[in-house]
């Protein structure tokens, strides 16, 4: 009996299915720190049997067809800058490597669709609408490297999704090879009433439904204006509210990120005022909106006892936005870190925020627990936690880890907010779900799941909490 | 044996079970043309079994799990004024009428969270809403006679949405009954990557996955300001291209509608030019947001050629735009009337309308074919299309319905538009919902409706085409 790489390697040629220990090695798991921690530590290391690079959907299909045939487990993965645990390979699984999978379709510069092959890097998407006078309005901090197709797989969320939308808001069409083998492929639709909405099966998958093989996202034309401005906050709760207030007068700054005073100091020093927390805020648009709009929020601001701070300090956060720290450089030093975004109604933010500073405070060998808000809704925002932990035993640094994930999790759980703003679930947060959902949610959501992939070969492990028993 | 209804009173009391003829009749179905024809000439009425009126979620799901155990068909309603036949009892069927189930849990002026059972109708939830200084900036022409939890079921949009957004924007937290009984209970959540998002199955399912019981709806603040304008516009596609041309440029007045000439003739005759369309144009909001959109605005409409109306000719809209004439009259002259609502991108609308409007006009009887655009986004826009025919033999009625659907339906699926945008699928689009979804798209919400509602006794005979057999 032929292995399923020897399989897929007479089907689809040997260049497309790759089997050197460098490249299962690259590509076996996602930027999760977990299994950083586990590489570091020389944890074994299964690999996969083999790692597909796909040049077309029909190469999708037929990968997809080959593993149910032999009940192989498939792991679709774009650019694995996940922080999750979304993709991390078992032993003789098949990896699909979509980034080999990276043509532009199109950029519709009348309708402003961007159709893409669902291995394009976000930054080259965003660069080839550029050249139209276009812009996707979408930018995670991963955008350089991460993909559209895994933008749609964790329901990504960018730093402008105030003013612009989530990728939720921002996807027109979808198509995907679902785990029968079929290609599903729904939109653009402008807005439609058919039924449940087929795309948001995909939408946040995390690929545990099917395997998105192409994205067609709503452009925007780049903006006649920007503005940035910035202000001291008193306390984190006083600016929860201001911006509770900016949103709901019915402005729509594109950014609004508060930083608490600990990342003030980390990272605006330049800027610190006391323990001020800081508000940055940028507007953009066509100038008469930018004018209007920055002249009304900086009333309500100030109305509201924030005070004007250096434009410069959102300008240096623009500049500065995308870089970050590698994980592994701390493991070495015996430090772990992580990030735990989240959100809730503004009647429980403030709430939650201090619970899960003042639980992360509590663990031993914690040098950071802080957190800023960076996307902002009518109803409430999300907080987007740090932590640094470095235990006095280098073996307590996964149980640190975990202790500053419950924290922050039940904290999250306690006030009323929900325990992932736009990482997405992964195996990190699979813990939690059930509670999240609740029971008819977790058990629609199993029925869904086998529905589409009765045999349970899509993604195991993410997601979806193990059956217990 | 006992039959269901029977066993309904016993476990919830007479009182919340009816069975008298009248109720039977008044509740069986919508307000779908074809059922109103049926019942004017005296086809066979089947009848349902009962009547259920709810008033709690536990009544809900004692129905749910009685018809489950008898395999009983359940048709769920709102205030059934849907007109695409997503509500019509078969015999011996139970009907839940959730108009019982109308109380606001409350109305959250901290979060703009308003919070209903399903079935508050429209206008007595806005009424509240109000009372706190407070809006749901949904309107649907039918907001007086439809139920909130019926908006999320047939995934409304209101006369606002161009600004506000559709239901599925607004729609923050869902609670419903699933074919097992279970309670599912999604949010209020401001943004969450927690998986595919369980209110989205629920949105749009028209009653085949489950009775929704509560929905939890983002609220906004009363608009300080709202300017009405209107524009001559001298052919629908120079009027949708300089719509286009406002959303793309990053306005969002709140209302966008554009008239073809017979619908000005018809509907606006005061305010009648040539043979202009008529674009009506609401701006909403902060003072200075409506001033600088409204001045902008007028200045791109006018550089696109439009020519400054009447803005009394809004205002005029404004205040009839929710009376509508009752089917019945028509069919009583033998005339047949209906509306069907569509979108498609900007590059395929305007041939879109041209050629349905073309069509509409061959068929023999023909009264009026005409259609106006009534929410617009960056991508693309709605018509809605309005038919009046009357062919010579009354007993044509049928098939000249037929004749005027098709033609609008086949000219939409030629020209790439989506073919329901906001009235949903219910009995008379099913036949066209294949060519929508594509096999790949139907076999899922198959596979989806399968999972949840095994027995199928959810609706049937509504959304899903029939298996061919």
């Amino acid at each position: 009996m032929s292995s399923i790489a020897d399989k897929l390697a007479a089907q689809l040629g040997p260049e497309l299915v790759l089997r050197d220990e460098a490249t299962l090695r690259a590509c076996r798991r996602d930027a999760w720190v977990v299994s950083e921690l586990d590489d570091l530590e020389g944890a074994p290391m299964p690999l996969p049997a083999c790692v597909v690079r796909p040049r077309a959907v029909e190469h999708v299909a037929a990968v997809v067809r080959a593993c149910a045939e032999t009940g192989t487990p498939l792991v679709p993965s774009g650019l694995r800058s996940g922080v999750c645990g979304g993709v991390l390979a078992s032993a003789q699984s098949v990896v699909l490597d979509m980034s080999s999978f990276a043509n532009v379709r199109g950029i519709d510069s009348r309708d402003l669709i961007g159709s893409f092959d669902a291995g394009v890097r976000g930054s080259d998407a965003e660069a080839r609408a550029n050249e139209q006078g276009l812009t996707l309005g979408h930018f995670p901090q991963s955008i350089a490297i991460s993909s559209v197709g895994g933008w749609v797989a964790t329901r990504a969320a960018g730093q402008f999704s105030t003013g612009y939308g989530s990728i939720e808001e921002l996807l027109l069409g979808v198509e995907a090879v679902l785990p029968d083998g079929s290609l599903l492929s729904s939109g653009p639709i402008p807005r439609a009433a058919i039924g449940p909405d087929m795309r948001q099966l995909l939408l946040g998958s995390e690929g545990t439904l099917g395997v998105i093989t192409g994205v067609k996202l709503g452009l925007r034309r780049l903006p006649e204006l920007r503005r940035c401005a910035a202000f001291y906050v008193k306390d984190m709760a006083s600016g929860f509210d201001a911006q509770r207030g900016i949103l709901q007068a019915g402005w729509s700054p594109v950014v609004l990120r508060q930083y608490d005073a600990r990342e003030v100091a980390r990272l605006f020093s330049p800027y610190r005022r006391n323990s001020d927390a800081l508000l940055l805020v940028v507007h953009e648009g066509p100038r008469e909106k930018v004018e209007a709009e920055a002249a009304a929020v900086a009333r309500q601001l100030l109305g509201a006892g924030c005070e004007e701070a250096p434009a410069a300090a959102t300008e240096h956060w623009l500049k500065e936005r995308n870089k970050v720290p590698t994980f592994r450089s701390f493991l070495e030093s015996g430090v772990i870190v992580d990030t735990i975004e989240v959100a809730a109604p503004y009647s429980h933010i403030g709430a939650l925020y201090d619970a899960a500073v003042k639980r992360l405070g509590t663990i031993p060998g914690i040098w950071n627990g802080s957190a800023h808000s960076s996307h902002a809704y009518r109803s409430g925002l999300n907080l987007y936690f740090s932590f640094a932990v470095q235990p006095k035993d280098k073996a307590r640094l996964r149980a640190s880890y975990h202790e500053c994930w419950s924290a922050v999790m039940e904290s999250c759980l306690e006030h009323q907010g929900t325990i992932a703003h736009h990482h997405g679930i992964g195996r990190v947060r699979r813990e939690w779900l059930a509670r999240e959902l609740g029971s008819a949610g977790l058990a629609t959501l199993r029925a869904l799941k086998h529905s589409l992939d009765p045999l349970g070969i899509f993604n195991p492990g993410v997601l979806l909490p193990d059956v217990p028993g």
